[in-house]
């Protein structure tokens, strides 16, 4: 049966723990892989090409984005960011679900190309929540949580696109319903319909006494 | 949050088991209810208006039909049987998810009127385990056999407007398997497009400084 990977996006407000459950996932089950992101920007100390990102030079960036081998790109802080088509191909053809954590310009530029793609919209239990992890970090200025939560607001246009909500207020049990909606998802009819109609032939072979 | 019931509907190869799938579901998870048909055939010893079917005259159902409180309807071997309505609506008011073992046709009729519907196909793991559960009854002669296979698969016709496969292989695994797609499908974005809203707006509310 078919078994091929699952793209499975994730978006959500920032500070709603997306990071969180998305690591938590791929350390509770065992058929998911996290996409590495290609960027121009410079690697901070610690950080390894092929293992954080695959750290590219503007030209290097500039040729993947011309040879369509980037299912979507933007620009953050004046440095770019991508997912590499390769990888995330072959993650799926060895049958592993991978996970994009990217916005939702993003996410509908993979759904057109992917329309099996699994669009996920992680969900603060309540707005009040989602207020105090924003200015939980208690590093910045009221002004500067003012303008992250503006952006967070910004990060939940277009829901409506994506195709399930996940409320994380419980780590374990969001990141088992996750599991659970790629576990559906997988069960789409769209992936099984060589196998239906070979049983169905095999059945009706039958039928005709053959 | 939104927890409206929703309409699972059943469909799959005759022979599949998909009665005794339906059964063990609702005897193992409380927030399932099996729909009651209603039907002109007369009543079997031990049946009971309203808990097997709900008995009507075809007058009375006639006037069900012309009235638009059947969801469903079809002729099967001269009587006729349908989904009331009322019943089904009751029900996913109340928060059950509601099961109708229905064939193709009606499951359509369903879909048209209730988008949120959720079509699942029940197969078998292969031709073998179908053949030989439909010779397994040992009551009928080959020729009716035949008959029954060659109805089996018709009953697969359109199959691909199905929304999930299911495998019945071992019963407690596809009971679950269901169980997972029902709560799935709870978590549709399109149903939680209310509370998305209104979290957005506190949030909002506050990053203007309110």
């Amino acid at each position: 049966m078919n078994r091929k990977g699952i793209l499975v996006i994730v978006s959500g407000f920032s500070g709603v723990g997306k990071g969180t459950l998305v690591k938590r996932l791929t350390q509770k089950y065992d058929q998911y892989a996290l996409s590495i992101s290609a960027t121009t920007r410079n690697p901070r100390e610690g950080e390894e090409d092929g293992r954080e990102y695959f750290f590219r030079t503007r030209e290097e960036f500039g040729r993947l984005i011309r040879e369509d081998r980037l299912v979507e790109y933007a620009c953050y802080c004046g440095n770019y960011y991508g997912t590499p088509r390769d990888y995330v191909e072959a993650q799926m053809e060895q049958g592993r679900d991978i996970i994009l954590e990217i916005e939702l310009q993003g996410a509908l530029k993979i759904k057109e190309q992917y329309p099996d793609a699994l669009l996920l919209f992680v969900m603060p239990p309540d707005a009040q929540t989602l207020l105090t992890r924003l200015r939980g970090r208690g590093t910045e200025t009221e002004e500067e949580i003012r303008t992250r939560i503006h952006r967070a607001v910004e990060e939940s246009e277009g829901v409506e696109q994506y195709d399930y909500m996940v409320v994380n207020d419980d780590l374990e049990r969001a990141v088992d319903e996750v599991h659970g909606l790629v576990e559906a998802q997988h069960r789409k009819i769209s992936r099984h319909l060589d196998f239906i109609s070979q049983i169905r032939q095999e059945v009706k072979a039958y039928a005709k006494g053959e």
